[in-house]
């Protein structure tokens, strides 16, 4: 049961609801974010949640039988929307295109990348400073000089920054030069690092687990809103199967099941999905049809010499390509 | 190596060849299909190709490093078209449809979905008289008489018909009602139905197995087309992973790579690569969108009825609306 | 529902039991073996089943919720022993060893392993002569004639066979020569070859899909069972999972699973089960160790020559010396 | 490639060995353990080792070629053995039971099962201070102070703890009352607290991660040695398929491998490996019976009325039985 308060809701009325729920041992848990309050309570008792919808101070009542609550469509039927600032917002109403290379190499790097989004209208770039990498001895990102770089530039040009945070010790020094932060497959249920996330004023997308399920996704961000933040997107980028034809199975089938059960923002990430660089667009357009409200994908001017990933990495003229399909397609989806 | 041979190769040239590949401890399997004779064989040596090439009788010869031959793109760069009369053609040209009933079930039953598919110009029909189940108490299906049936009713208004074999003794009296032999995934690997499909001159869709792997479905592409069937169709049809809030995980990654690796066309089976009937529409779009060079789906006018996999048939208005988006789609992308 | 008929039942008896049935709605299956006739329902409605156990004719009447019934432990708790002749047996009594190569090669080979399994008093050999192979360009086996020379000199020693058939139409001219049908991972939802399997009187064993469930595996059985062949062994051989570092993943839990939900014996086949040869022997004794009621196991005197599977069959010595860590832990176990 | 230094090299000697390194243009990370220092390199271009082996200060040089370099076997043969003071030891010599309740529940639910442990001998007790869950809603544990209260009482009773640790900033606070840190399967690939446990003088037991690979496993395992810590233990609880039987796929194939590939010790969960509180024993012996080094298993006194993974853990009784029946193996295989 998910319990909305009004925000000016008095002490009197509050306490007095506290003293319905204890009566009827209803245990709950306090969810205050930026724009609400909630109450969110795993109910174990038959009650008729008219009697606590009709009490003052309480603005409206919802009975959702998912494990996660606050993350369901059950009882928010309209679509988030993240809202980053000068105009540019991920929701339903636009394909979000978000590329850029898999790490952050050089400033000359993070230049040329820039342009060409510029160029291309692209207004969200992606980009590695700290990379989780299976061995301890490989290359694992400029760290936050890196970020630093990556974020005046792209600020200067207009520029949302995406980048994944691997710990709770690098939120604070990194929230002033990211504007979406990222959990990584590896960090998926990292519990820890999803409550602190929640306890922050930015967005969050939240990568699926290399083999985690669509409910423990939907777990994992009801973490990051029951801790205090509702900015949350979620990423489809591949499971683990036994196939080994390409990097991991894109799992077409979660875009809509993950639309229909949450009310969050689901982005597709087609380079993690397939893993074969010819094969990426197509995996794009066809999360497109099946629904995604947008893609991240790797792109670097030069493939075959990225510190990491090239062999998913799209050139400019095959991101360019792309682009162009995405176009003709949406004037037929949109 | 795949040795193209000149059709009216004389006996003395063959003799030759013969000779040569002897002397070079080649050897080949012979292939004899309508209109193809080839010779194949799994090189162990380092031998110069041009040598067999240049012989008298040789049309062309082909390396091939992929564990299958005949059915690898590696050699044979032009798309398969099969042809199943009156202009009915599955091939990269068009977008095929091929929809109907999971189970065929009675002679009502066929009138009406035949109507709906001469209605939107749908010209292939499926619908299942054998019926593999995991249930030995479960309905198995109407047999050859209701295949009888379909046959009479399809035939009279210019419907093709694709319906599964589950074993070689079926093969000769189903023959004469079936446009196209359907292998299921149960039957992925049942190496003597292969065979034995491969020995008769008629269009056999092959579905991927349960958990197989892109290589073995072109493998037992291989063993039908080795015995001497060129009309093979491949099918994606869902692969077996640990997530279970969906039937299947509908492989979208495959379609893009078995129409990379192979010449033969590639048609997506959104019913049970989902499983559920409301997001059928959005993975059939997104196997379009992926490079299928089709879809089949099922439809019934009361799915709720049906005798079986009603919980992921389409009713006659929900693929009318997926037909709609389809046209539109091709539009952009064909 | 699961009814047992008395043997010497009359057609009065008979004819009144399927009038209460029909009464009462129920469908039956009727199902005769060698040495019990039964009748099995899906039960619909809510049904006290004494009515139908307390009628003249009926001798038991069992109610079994699993979706296979006559396999189900919940009616038959004593475990199933199957009867080889000659005093062999596949039971919980003892833990049977199956041993011999992959492919049977030559009558020298025979003979070589024969021997070996006399001098270490091994009562049943494996030996394939129809090999399911995932390229139509492999070693396919010897066939019938490989399968007499096999029968005549096992027969002659006093050694029982299993080998896999692979298709219905080679069941009768096997027959004679087999005491075990085997059915291979692949055919393992074979339902044509299962149906006909059910209708001779041989054991048979039956191994688990290459991605097949626990329960697949027992409605595989009940088709054996339910047309009329009580005399099933159950095999696990490894599922297909995301690990590579090894052929298969030996799924260890079904094996005190498969002991709770069935009757029948239990098998482990850990040649298959890991694929590597220096560990076969570990996976062997764990099996034991988790309640299987024998092994299965790849044996040759040169595994590196062996046909097929070298690099999962144990030499002889190595087999020697796994037989007598099997016998150190059969003091203790049994 | 490892370069074992001698721990009293010159600085001279270092500075020469450095510039050889240089001259090769052989990057090396400098590992650093309590009783060792370390050279590790990745090879990229083909050097006679003994080279650098003859080099003074060099006590060893060895070719790995493996991904992971310092937890592989391929340099040192002898097995990892683990101190925990007061002759309790993780080694290969004995067969090590660690058991204690899924989560610390109060003052009482310790004392009782300390007891327990007492009166069996059983020197290392588990038990859950800190609890990932996979909804945010559930118990999470009694943190900090549950902690100390375990601690206090096992340590008057000689018992060792170990338990879970899920970030970075609990390292410091939790060392002092622990004996074995845990890594659970979610943070299997949670490089910072990997790289953070690699910092401190305490054993680190990584579980492997829900679909972690064996080559994933033990490159974390590498991680923990490359940052500066030895004492590594390996625990395999079960991997995430299709199978949904039972809870976890327990990997037996695994523990061969593990032992095969690397030095460290590997301790096997039956308890998560199966989750099926009656089927635990079956998949403790089997572990036993691969090779592994020992268990780690869930006991309570009221299973039925633990915070947590009650229907995985053995009551008393069943736990006392389940040693007599590993006494007895040990016998045979030890």
């Amino acid at each position: 049961m998910i319990i909305q308060l009004d925000k000016n809701s008095t002490t009197q009325q509050r306490n007095h609801l506290d003293s319905v729920l204890l009566h009827n041992r209803i245990k709950a848990t306090e969810v205050i974010t930026k724009d609400n309050n909630y109450l969110v309570a795993v109910l174990t008792s038959d009650i008729d949640i008219r009697t606590i919808g009709n009490l003052p101070g309480v603005q409206d009542v919802h009975r959702v039988t998912d494990g996660y609550k606050l993350v369901s469509r059950k009882w928010k039927v309209n679509p988030t929307e993240i809202e980053l600032g000068d105009n540019v917002t991920i929701s339903e109403k636009d394909f979000t295109i978000i590329a850029g290379p898999c790490s952050i190499e050089s400033e000359e790097q993070i230049h040329k990348i820039v342009q060409h989004l510029v160029k291309n209208n692209i207004k969200i770039m992606r980009g590695g400073v700290y990379k989780p990498r299976s061995s301890p001895y490989a290359f694992r990102g400029l760290g936050l000089e890196g970020l630093k770089l990556f974020h005046s530039i792209c600020k200067s040009n207009g520029i949302k920054i995406i980048t994944e945070v691997m710990q709770v010790s690098q939120i604070d020094e990194m929230a002033e030069y990211v504007d979406i932060f990222q959990v990584g497959a590896r960090n998926a249920q990292n519990f820890n690092l999803l409550d602190a996330l929640g306890r922050i004023d930015k967005p969050v997308m939240l990568k699926r687990g290399i083999s985690g399920t669509i409910d423990e996704l939907l777990q994992s961000a009801e973490y990051v809103f029951s801790a205090g933040n509702e900015k949350i997107i979620l990423c489809e980028r591949g499971i683990r199967t036994f196939e080994n034809s390409y990097r991991n199975t894109f799992d077409i089938n979660a875009i809509p099941i993950l639309k229909e059960k949450s009310h969050l923002p689901v982005i597709a990430d087609p380079s993690h999905g397939i893993g074969l660089r010819n094969h990426v667009p197509k995996i794009a357009l066809a999360a497109m049809a099946a629904g995604a409200d947008g893609i991240i994908t790797e792109i670097h001017y030069e493939p075959e010499k990225a510190f990491s990933d090239g062999q998913q990495t799209l050139n400019f003229e095959e991101f360019e390509k792309l682009l162009k399909q995405i176009k003709s397609i949406k004037k037929v989806l949109y």
